[in-house]
């Protein structure tokens, strides 16, 4: 690769002292943290044994493990997998999207299961963690995936790991004011993952903003391979998006329910986006971008309402409006918010997870709105929107109004917090590369020489002869 | 990609209506059956609460949620990244093999909850759906997903929807007349689902026969990277295949033999395709053709006695014939096939799914057949075989008979119903491509320009220079 | 590939008889002996429905494969997709790294089927296999695919089926020595898994030393998407290894902190791995093949812990170092094995698995020895470490002294058994190539010819006109 580099304004993207020292220090931070406040569960201790004697816990199939297990498995690839390898697509940032996606959850679920631990499972001075602590970590680093796919390829490791440990805080106190003070349910993150990700990512980008980011174009497109890399993440967050939506769901019917209307809704969501995909391009050929992507919407526009009587014909209608928003963002929007607000969408996250999101959050308020005890039953009602104690008095309609209120106050979370850490990430100091350089990974990684010219030297006497 | 095409017999392969439109009425269509017809079954439905105090269940974990779905996550995994990954070994072809795998799979579970729903969970002009539809619908896609490869490069996405609307309905028919009808076990669905949907679609290729196919012969290759992301279909398909044999079997002992059985016939298939591969050719080189496909066969040839006492030697053989009989199918039957009988069989899906489910239809009847109380225990063998209100005093014996039958029903309704569709998707009105660019994504895709053709230009100024 | 090739030592790599004979012969084998061997457990066996009975079990879900299932799928995709792809990183050698782990595995976990039967299910002159045995078997030839890692491009089929026979042996010893005589407790397989086969795979390469390796240096390297497609085995391997430490654990409050153990570990490891691989490298890029390993040593440094009450934070400590120990030894090690100890090592086994697995066995013993009634509770020592029956009495002071023994016994053994059969493999009748012939697939696979040569020849026509 000895294409000549435009130097002109060339930024000092060395890392090898600033990455090691933000990695090790933050590291042994959570080491001391950890330390002082992180304990098992009652479920994950050793005096569980002591503890079903005195509940009464006839077998160790009622442990919380064996309820969601393989839930938390499938939400583990989706973050790690799903949203690495959908980021892949780009035809010479493959080491830097799976691998910053790599290094920015491993250490954001970290930091995450302190933040939430202190708002959700703090006892007696120390957090008592389980596994669906270990899945709620992961929520939260969604939403920081999320906000990366708006930024990827224009930003150094430094920077993702300040804007990790800023907007897991963010998430953690957006989520707490959501679920305890407001009483909202979003057991599939419509709001606190999905919306509030996807508009403080994209507040961070706009203020990020690179007038001369055309001078990297050639490199923002994708080539065969890739695309079918990031095919990989697409389907595994396709395939396993069930599972997220019903992860920490009550035990029992709401777990079964919220992973049948999210198949039932991403089912209908490939439709429209095939439909529209075609019908949006003169030539009708499908586009790899829009099937990467807009198929997904289905299941977060379901991530409300899910484990609601959203009912499967429910969960269609919502997979075929969602799948359309989507693709015709695609090609409408993400163009317009590029020229006119200045938001760089790499990924479309605007498309994939914004407008979508606020769809869930919508359908979400509406599906609560609606509920009655004749679809409910009298307990089940009681049960799915957990209306016990200061809430027992809360009717389906108010409930309906705290879960709108949800999404505004994601929103002015989003927007506050990605207006924040944008302007701390817009400090020089930090090592992101110059505009020429972007969505390359030979900035940051060791790059293995190409196959391809290897083939060509070969073939090629002449060539191979100078070298 | 400027290679001239011969244009000789060009079809209009144009998308932009014909696709929008079937998709997106489809779709409504879906959306209207589902309100008037799907509801959630007692166990996913919020009365659950109060149906746990009617039948006296006194644990969540009791939900049949916590039975199955884990199987289902696999049984999806292997339809949306096996099938359609085990398919990218063609070279130009990967993205329509798991762009066109998702659509059809996509909208074909949802009509085939809707199918298999009229059969087999119509109550009171309700279709209740649970976790247990999830998989069938996933198993009923399985067999339209082998169909497709034996058609795989030479089909417009419109007959793929066409023919998914159709096998789908068919494979139902065939479900209710072998499982309702005949009493017949199929758990793995070595007979509904392999036998069934490949000579489905060997019918369907054989009427669609392109005597020119010659002319994309270049195309019909793999590459170095294709082979390897076939592998990834082929591990995730072998991987999972225990749970897709024990998905739908009885709670408890069922679905844990089931898996066992596969288990075992699965690792002894493995040793006998890499023999067979290497020893089938001149060479002595082991083929990837044959390590893809092949090593499945074992998987298939227990579907249906994998649930039954077959004991893990007995699954040993079963997998020890099926990997021989798919490897010489491979190197033997598919040039026959194709040059004598006209079936252009792109997949060889006759070698990894026709055969190998005979002979679990096969071995499913002589299974059944020679089952004993000795070796089941009175009850068990009540309830392996379901031999309980009408079918009280049903042999063993004549259990193997109606398995027996269950093949004969299942082919033959495989060779009409195939013959139908083939017919139907032979009308020139659908949009597939000539033959000289089958196999080629350019046709219905938007495919990015090629890493290999930059590398040349930038190594060759010549070229570079003039545009 | 016309590339001419130096043939001054020309080997026979002819696998046609020889392979095809060793896979049936051997397979044959296992039929016959699992004719006499093995049966289905009690909770496989259509008899269950009486045993339930007889044990007053009231529920199916009590069934061990609804504990241990979701896990085992977890570990299975660890030993085919995560072992197999995380060694496709070499540019030629992906087909031989992902075909060969696929037959030494599946000829494998049927060996250590009937070997770890014999030693832990064997009963009135029968094996019985459940899931659990379905797990252990995977175990045991993960320790193989270890050893693969050590030997990976240089030997052929043959001498991986033979040291696999060989390696499943001994690992059935050994482990049998560790659990039952010295009464160790090793769940995620520090000492039995890694350390042993990380060991005797460090001796059969150093017993295979080929002193003119670096004429096939060139292909000793990683490609673009090699890269790639190796980061789906770590990532797999990340992802899943909280199920493969607590795959066996006892059900309940163990396996659950089994998984929360790792995920912490794991998740710390990550850190220190980028920090120190970036500072050790004087352009502070990322190197690829450190993500690629080092990442997972936080996962084997935990395997004989992780099931202790470890604690979170300890957790991380375990990670942290172990990912500075990897990466480390990655830069200075490995190149000091290979010119001073001749140990050629072509995946750095003994930076993801020795080393880790040492540091995992230690801190098992020191976490045994210092558990107290008062962190476990009365109940819960006696269950963590099993102290029941012969012994009742031993302390955790003892047990600590008899886990470091189990570290010994592991290493005697690995040493050893490694010496043994790589005097085996040293014999020149097994086909393992020239030295220039290694890290190449087409010596033992049909090889597609080159996309990227089909390009070259498209684009320039006096190459393509003189073929």
């Amino acid at each position: 690769m000895e294409r000549p580099k435009h130097q002109g304004m060339a930024k000092n993207t060395y890392m090898r002292w600033r990455l090691p020292l933000v990695c090790l220090l933050w590291e042994v931070a959570m080491i001391v943290l950890f330390g002082v406040f992180v304990r098992f569960g009652p479920e994950a201790d050793a005096h569980w044994e002591e503890e079903k004697q005195k509940k009464n816990i006839t077998s160790d199939i009622e442990n919380d493990f064996y309820f969601r297990y393989p839930s938390f498995q499938d939400v583990h690839v989706m973050i790690f997998v799903g949203f690495g390898f959908l980021m892949v697509f780009l035809k010479r940032y493959g080491f830097g999207a799976v691998g910053f996606n790599f290094l920015l959850a491993a250490f954001g679920i970290q930091w995450a299961l302190l933040m939430q631990g202190w708002f959700h499972s703090f006892e007696n001075g120390k957090i008592l963690i389980g596994v669906e602590n270990l899945i709620n970590a992961d929520f939260c680093v969604g939403s920081v995936c999320i906000a990366f796919g708006a930024i990827l390829g224009k930003t150094s490791p430094i920077q993702l790991l300040i804007m990790t440990l800023f907007q897991v805080t963010l998430f953690a106190v957006n989520e707490y004011i959501l679920l305890n003070l407001l009483h909202v349910k979003d057991a599939g993150g419509s709001m606190t993952i999905h919306t509030f990700g996807a508009y403080f990512g994209l507040t961070v980008t706009c203020i990020l903003y690179r007038p001369n980011l055309e001078q990297s174009k050639d490199k923002q497109g994708s080539v065969y391979h890739s695309d079918l890399f990031a095919m990989i993440g697409t389907l595994y967050l396709w395939m396993y998006w069930p599972s997220f939506n019903s992860a920490v769901s009550e035990h029992g019917d709401a777990q079964h329910r919220a992973a049948i209307n999210t198949y039932c809704s991403l089912a209908a969501c490939v439709l429209t986006t095939m439909a529209f995909s075609s019908m949006l391009q003169k030539k009708g050929k499908l586009d790899m971008v829009h099937i990467q992507n807009a198929t997904l919407a289905g299941g977060v526009a379901v991530g409300t309402s899910a484990e609601m009587m959203l009912t499967p014909y429910g969960a269609l209608i919502v997979g075929f409006i969602s799948g359309i928003v989507s693709t015709v963002g695609y090609v409408y929007l993400t163009p317009f918010l590029e020229s006119r607000l200045h938001i760089q969408d790499t990924c479309g996250i605007h498309n994939l997870h914004a407008m979508p999101g606020l769809i869930g959050g919508i359908v979400g308020a509406i599906t609560a709105a609606a509920a009655t005890e004749d679809v409910y039953g009298k307990e089940g009602l009681i049960k799915a929107f957990d209306f016990t104690g200061p809430y027992q008095t809360r009717t389906p309609s108010v409930q309906g109004g705290f879960q709108a209120a949800g999404i505004v106050v994601s929103l002015l979370m989003a927007f506050a917090g990605g207006a924040l850490v944008g302007a701390i990430l817009k400090l020089p100091i930090w090592g992101d590369a110059s505009d020429e350089n972007c969505f390359e990974d030979d900035i940051y990684w060791e790059v293995p020489e190409d196959e391809e010219s290897d083939v060509y030297h070969m073939h090629n006497p002449d060539k191979a002869a100078s070298p």
